[in-house]
């Protein structure tokens, strides 16, 4: 057997490194509990050596841990900038990213990597694919499977904790997307497809997994098998090029495990909400329990401006039925390239939906937030509600819009009800009765309805 | 048998009345399955005989249906006025709002609804118990019975198309409370909680059921039977004084309908993801299939300002599990008033939720406008997708932000990407490719992959 190098490597062979003590801290699990779900493939912890060395806090992803929420950002060709990602990576950090993609295909793809890798406390992901375009001009034509190859290397230096990589698209699958509505939506799927076309040939990256594991492992950079033939509308969703890929999915996290890297696997993207759980769980089957990555997915396509809402809805549930991490989607998808607002309410949306999906799996104190808030709430405390908010911010924006002054914090209403409907302060009116004539005693009277 | 009154009555008698079938012409159902439905208690047409004279458009309410959204408007003590609340109805109702409730509690409530049913082509609802605690200058210890009664008449001859009644709350379960995070947050159901307090008497409101059904026949109001001992936290969700409540629902629900008037049910509120699909099973058994109105619910309560979101997750689901009307929640719930943009964004959020919900229950043709636009974003038809959107004007505003130039709405590419990398144009070239060389036959080529 090889020396360990990977989280994967170390947890088969009984060893709890600091990285799984890290997790076991933060989700509140035995790290005992962390080092066999690693082990058994369940869950991962991307932490490129590089950036371990830097500023990254480990965290992990997996059933067994809360459910996480990834931040795309990143640069287009027509917009963007170093400080404008930098930004970006901030905001998402504040308002609770997990993890956060650089999604960059405009210029400067290196410096801003380079920069963002060195800021950040959380993950950071890319889509190799991207940057190899770039430095091709554009022509996937002219890719050689070398490209490939160089790039996935160059990029795990820099420190990059996890890839995409459409591994599982493959030339026999493609025509099962001719009669789709929205045909292949996936950026790096689309430019295998067009390659394979090109060529009349099986998609490189495919053919080259095993090449690209080496890398993979030598770096510990985890794998997020793309689902380049994700479905792109609601029309498309669960049909057989989807699920075509997901068996090849399936068959590349198994050997992606066997050769020591770590693997979890990105599912859709629009699903109507009668099939996220039947999509979450054949994913779990096939995959033999590797961490979920969904992006949405978005139950209804009629709502652009508000994909983070039409989207948040699936994401509960898909984290409900067992998806690891939920990859957010901002106002602005479908529309164009997400600015430090955009990023504010997709997090937002998405943190809401983690924390919904974490609350009804139940995991350790969770709920204690809410019930804090519940409380403070009850008992007029205005102060403690914003600090246990999600956004303190808004939440005391949206109060002092129309009660400002600081008597009404202590208030025992707001103006929505005003001072004579407050339910809240009506309870207290009760209780109070209650003391006095114990309810208990007033429930065993002979009360009977007439009727 | 009495001469039919209300659609309940004229359905059992036979009778497709010209409501009836106006609903089944927007629902594309048959007529006589209208009847069928609102026989048997499963659909309610909420139309009051006054408002039917003036603008109402009837519409129904049940399972059988399309999933509806009711907007909340009204004033409090604290703010807002008759051209406000005007403002309101016409925003949610815009932004396409099937019923409206006046929940004003402040200044000139008879003023305000008049000109809100005058103005109304959806079916306006109310708590008659505000008005009647208005007229008592605040005291509802104060309350007869008659003062409950006489309010509801003038309601009713108002034309105000169903009323929220606090009739299930009482007197043996108000202990069931009393360890509750949030005590009893309904404002209705906390009225009539002080008022039993205070006198150590049954519900009047309970009391006097069939002396309400009498007036709410006599203008075919509908009743929606408030759920006055709701949770207002998802601590207090399914517990013991929510469900003794309900079984008392179910109880008035078939008094209710034997006595010929069309009634619907209240549910909460507050409750975790795992929980609702037993709610609304719980309900639908309980109460003999009568249309469940539930507001919400809420998943989490850690994000005051954006409750309009935490709401919309288990709105959806519980439309998808069988609820036939959601009450919208806005983002200012729990901190203020609603005005105009909180109108708005509560009933985006809520259009969504149902939407998704009729769409995962398969009912006729609401896909059709998804795939339309599924279709327009795959022909880059950007004036298209602005026209079938449900915002139109947000959707164009956040695709102009930075491409405004009429050129580009014919693009083949948004900023998100930008041109090389938008996958759907990389499609249609593959599709070309295809187009050449049939796919179909490569498909078939022996190729495998090397492992």
């Amino acid at each position: 057997m090889l020396k360990p190098i990977t989280q994967l490597e170390f947890a088969r062979a009984g060893k709890i490194t600091p990285e799984m003590r890290s997790v076991a801290d933060r989700e509140r699990l035995d790290p005992e509990k962390v080092r066999e779900e690693v082990a058994a493939g369940r869950m991962v912890i991307p932490a490129n050596k590089v950036h371990l060395a830097g500023r990254l806090e480990p965290m992990g992803i997996g059933i067994a841990a809360r459910c996480k929420v990834n931040a795309n950002i990143g640069n287009s060709a027509v917009t963007s900038d170093l400080a404008g990602e930098l930004e970006k990576l901030h905001t998402a950090v504040h308002f609770g990213a997990d993890t956060v993609m650089d999604l960059s295909t405009g210029r400067n793809i290196d410096r801003i990597r380079a920069a963002i890798i060195a800021a950040s406390p959380v993950p950071i992901g890319t889509v190799p694919i991207y940057q190899m375009l770039e430095e091709l001009g554009g022509e996937i034509e002219e890719m050689r499977p070398q490209h490939f190859l160089d790039m996935v290397e160059r990029q795990a230096r820099q420190g990059v904790d996890y890839m995409t990589v459409h591994c599982g698209v493959k030339f026999e699958h493609l025509h099962l997307t001719t009669n789709r509505v929205t045909g292949i939506v996936s950026r790096g799927g689309s430019l295998i497809a067009k390659w394979m076309m090109v060529h009349r040939k099986q998609n490189p990256l495919y053919e080259h997994f095993d090449d690209l594991c080496d890398i993979m492992r030598e770096h510990d950079v985890t794998w997020s098998l793309g689902d380049g033939m994700r479905p792109g509308s609601i029309a498309d969703a669960s049909d057989a090029a989807q699920f075509a890929e997901l068996d090849v999915l399936g068959e590349l996290t198994r050997r992606g495990q066997q050769r020591g890297t770590q693997v979890m696997v990105e599912g859709p993207g629009h699903i109507p909400i009668d099939q996220i759980q039947m999509n979450v769980e054949k994913e779990i089957e096939i995959c033999n329990g590797a961490p979920f990555y969904v992006l949405g997915p978005l139950v209804t396509d009629f709502a652009p401006g508000y994909d983070h809402i039409t989207s948040c809805i699936g994401a509960a549930m898909a984290g409900w039925y067992g998806a690891a991490m939920l990859c957010y989607v901002t106002p602005k998808e479908h529309l164009g390239l997400p600015e430090r607002e955009d990023v504010k309410q997709g997090m937002i949306a998405y943190k809401i939906a983690a924390h919904a999906a974490d609350i009804a799996r139940k995991r350790p104190g969770v709920q204690d937030r809410d019930d804090a808030l519940s409380r403070a709430r009850f008992a007029f405390d205005w102060n403690e509600q914003f600090r246990l908010a999600l956004d303190p911010e808004t939440a005391r924006a949206y109060h002092d819009e129309t009660l400002p002054q600081d008597t009404f914090k202590s208030a025992q209403f707001c103006s929505m009800c005003g001072p004579k409907y407050c339910s809240m302060k009506i309870t207290e009116e009760i209780r109070a009765m209650a003391t006095e004539k114990p309810l208990g005693l007033i429930a065993e009277l002979p009360l009977v309805a007439k009727s």
